[in-house]
């Protein structure tokens, strides 16, 4: 079964990047994923992408090295299983607060006996190998996003999945859980504090630990941290960033 | 009949700002016709897009201020038409390089009697208001693109085409031609000399002169010696040159 | 933030008029967007339209001052919040038969502390600017579609859920589950006392009522009674009157 | 093969309806299509519709009595027989101004010695039957559009074309040929004249006579004078109509 | 309302053919439907397939004779009554484990008093005709999976919910959740026991018993036990076979 | 530069298997590609295939070894210079008739001074790599179908264009032209007369010979001839032959 450089990473002892995808179109997929990207990841939560341009998307990035990752819009198993079948190697589950959460998300990702996955991996077979089924538990990642305080009451709970990879902090919805802003990058105190036991309880489980920034000071500080990986904002705030940057500079007399 | 911002700018005496979308997609569309920038192209030609999207894009870019253009493939009345039916307010046509071809151009974009564009405005009509038979002469804008030594050499012919609202210079296309290398912002002497006479030859015969560039700096230089619009790079770059940027500034330890 | 003609209209004491589009096309959207009605509502529940074209769908919209707003195919968080970060300005949910439905919906409409909605309005942002977080639940519309014995039952429950500003009638499910025939414009006597009683009950709870309706008769018949939004049937259906009309008023000899 | 309708019509002496599509969508389509008319025809040329969602449409035209024709977006052989292949039973041909231009036309639409269609009927096999190529020629219409004054100066020239089934007046390109206004339904004395002129030509070379409308009215007066086929509006029109009657007889009080 | 072929069939006493779709095209759907199946299914679950191109694909089924079904992603009422409204004659539901499960299947599907499928039939009336709620339950099909040991030790509970039509096995799902390996054509002891036992309890209840097989061997086998419905594979398994047959058939020198 | 397996296998002195993909959807391009061809190619000329789709084949096809080709509709530089642009590695154009469209054909694929194909190679550049533009005359392949008596007339004309790589033979419609009837593997003398002077031709020439072929048995027999490449029919075909042949096969009782 192809490796998943995520993984592959990790092993090495290393920190691993990630980017979003927002934009719906499998040629901003495969630009992005033609950089140097540990992980690409799908975003049909807050990106504008449904399933049937996502697997588009999907064969595009399957050109390059990257892990194909996809966050999924809810912790449903109906699109969970979709994503792994079109042949995600990590899906980011949003709003994972509770114990039942986690291993509802968990059982999606797996065959029995450890989950309740259902077999039919339509595209997987074809960008991961022949064994996919034998090794699918093993190379695929999951990723529970920790991202209110209902889901910081029940961390340990939550940490001690059978499964679970990997945590995913979302400090925009952390923070207005908190009773803050918005936003990424949080940097208030009681969001940092959660942040760091979030990362504490990844540590001491065993689970490794993932967080959603917009600029690389944010992911350089989280990687001091200890983090595991940082994601980079995304395709269409990078676009706009640098549009935004060069049309200031024109002297337009 | 709504106005055509970048006509506005320069009757104000301005140059304007433009800006080219390769992205097949209405939301990466929107997201860039959000900023400041006086004419939105879809890349025909060159980009990644056929008419379903582009119509689409159109739609999402409507909302604002800038003119919404579309650089067509090919000099093909066919997809001229389309494109001005869908509410583009400006065509850039690449590879004219005769009298004949401007003509053939410039005709596909006028009804009768200074053109053979046949009449059914289907979206233009929402987009630009029920006069727009009446005022779409006058509104939208012709670029023909200047981009091999042919055309070089029927400057005057082609600058003369009635109609014909401004030119518009490729300069990866226009230095192959003249025995250089590809690329944007082309500054050999051949390349630079016949930039030079493409703007001469506008300013004397009073039409417009546009350029393609790549960077700011670039831009900067043509607008110093006189061009009336500048492109700056396209949607997929500007992405690229973040991403690439930020992901190199990470400390991945 | 920009308004919601809705809540305009009704807070100069006006009826709102809205329609339902059912064709999954942005061109088709942008037509019936044109004309002056007070809300756009793309029906993904009955109608033939997918999140991926009605993001197209509120593109096209977006232009226009009526109200972009989406029917949900179900109460399901994950299209709800998909529907709202793409910009819809009312969501109508179909099927809140108790006071745990009608919290299960809102709270997908509403940011902590009010809700659970994650954070990560791509698209809304574009729509209704940047200070969409601050001012969401003060201008997006909730409509509780009651449709059954069984919300009759439980109406008061249902009308009283914090956050919820409006109930919707769908005739024809009323009719239904109260053992009449399907179809629009239903006025037999079961289904009307139904219809009065929930009037009633909205009034009496301060909460806005609105009723799906498939010709103008019935629709001022409602006006009449007091409700406070129509729905005045959809694209496709209007289509076919008018081309059914015409094609038989041909005398083909 | 399965039989054109429109030809049976004109077979037993009736007066053939028509309706355009100019809405990019299979389910519109369907609607359109149940209804009794005698072709349905997809219009690439004015309408929102690429190749790609017209073969959408024509297959759920394909269930339904009426002929599926495509009015191309140009005179251009590649469109004009990935139309055919497509299984269109008819083709509409803007701005058939020349003989020439009637020869190119025709001949892409008949396979050798009568013209030269590339043979490959991927689609059309599957609606018409696999004696397709047997009977192509016989069952296929080809409508060359005459709406420029120098059409009316080649009528004969034209009509005498051998394989042309029918002319298709367009009167909103007529009219501002001949110095009028655009719009349907002309009925100023040029453009009167000219509509006779061609009606009678076609008469003289039996030719069958076919024209747009956009009212029942005209549509009526046209038959009268002895037309073959009549165009009804279209989709878009037909649903904004009604949409617009409905929504002005609100009582909004 | 149009009959059910495979009731059709049934009724006939005969078994009856079915094939899965797995491509999401209307045109490969359209040239798999022209063959002579009694059912033509297409798999939103394991297949790539969204419901946007679902419809396509049901109006091109729709001109041949065969049953449209969907096997829909999940247990899930939002997808299974858009799948209805738009045309599905079947559906086939994954993972019923439980008489809860059942019921909540077969409540979506089926109308008031008997279900909570909401009305609006939208494109299910131009499939079926205008007397599409007065028949839909007695003509449309429900499939209940049968792929886990939890569903066999609750065969009878699942095989006696009121409106059951049938059970379908998925011999893959079924094998790993017995301790097997996964794929299609299962014939270990304790799977095929576990079929028998599945088959045994349709035909105590009087229930339809469907399965999904990968070759023709193993489907008569089945049919020769007594199954009344087969699956014979998919669109792109076929496809593969037989590419791959007659490449390895080439004599390259 | 990424290299092009047709042509490496041609310079080890092998012959090329290619086969056409007709259905527009990538994962069916995916699962083609993942077997053994030389080639794969994009039929957009007879299969129901337009540009914004083939994007995705293309980018589905790239992870795999085989050469990724396009047909083209039409001999016109907008498509064929769109479809290289995309990472096509091989045009293969229709209805080569004369020396004239044998020139306009190659020019369209060939940079200054070869010819006049506009510098953009968008996503080209993602597929071969940074230094496109400096060997894509000497990597992209360009097919001329000689089809036609008139073709035939003129074969060494064609055959001594500068920069034609290979001649491609459709000999159903070469048949046609010659008087025989439609369809694949013709053997009638005639037709077999002139494929044998077309590959005679293409020795002289020393230019490459290719042959459509719809059996295994037909491209054996072609390759025994001497054909460098042999077409090996088309998804759609493959997947109906498997079908009934399996369909045929079951024991319906």
């Amino acid at each position: 079964m192809r490796e998943n450089r995520i993984r592959k990473v990790w092993e090495a002892g290393g920190v691993a990047s990630n980017v979003f995808l927002a934009i719906p179109d499998s040629f901003a997929a495969e630009v992005m994923a033609s950089l140097d990207w540990d992980g690409v990841t799908i975003d049909m939560q807050h990106g504008v992408i449904d399933y049937q341009v996502a697997v588009t998307m999907l064969q595009a990035i399957s050109r390059y090295e990257a892990a194909p990752m996809i966050r999924v819009p809810w912790n449903d198993p109906a699109i969970i299983m979709k994503a792994l079948d079109a042949g995600a190697y990590g899906i980011i589950c949003p709003m994972v607060n509770t114990r039942e959460d986690a291993e509802k998300f968990i059982g999606a990702c797996r065959y029995a006996p450890n989950g309740y996955r259902s077999t039919g991996p339509v595209r997987a077979v074809f960008y991961a190998g022949a064994d996919y089924h034998q090794h699918a538990e093993e190379t695929i990642l999951t990723f529970a996003m920790i991202e209110t305080r209902e889901a910081l009451d029940n961390l340990d709970e939550i940490l001690t999945t059978p499964g679970l990879d990997a945590v995913y902090i979302g400090p925009s919805d952390l923070s207005i859980s908190l009773g803050g802003a918005p936003g990424g990058d949080q940097t208030w105190p009681e969001a940092m504090a959660a942040i760091e036991a979030i990362l504490a309880g990844a540590k001491r489980h065993n689970v490794r630990a993932a967080i959603h920034t917009t600029s690389a000071e944010y992911a350089n500080l989280m990687i001091g941290k200890g983090f595991d990986l940082v994601t980079l904002s995304n395709d269409y705030r990078h676009m706009a960033a640098k549009a935004g940057e060069m049309l200031a500079a024109l002297e337009m007399g």
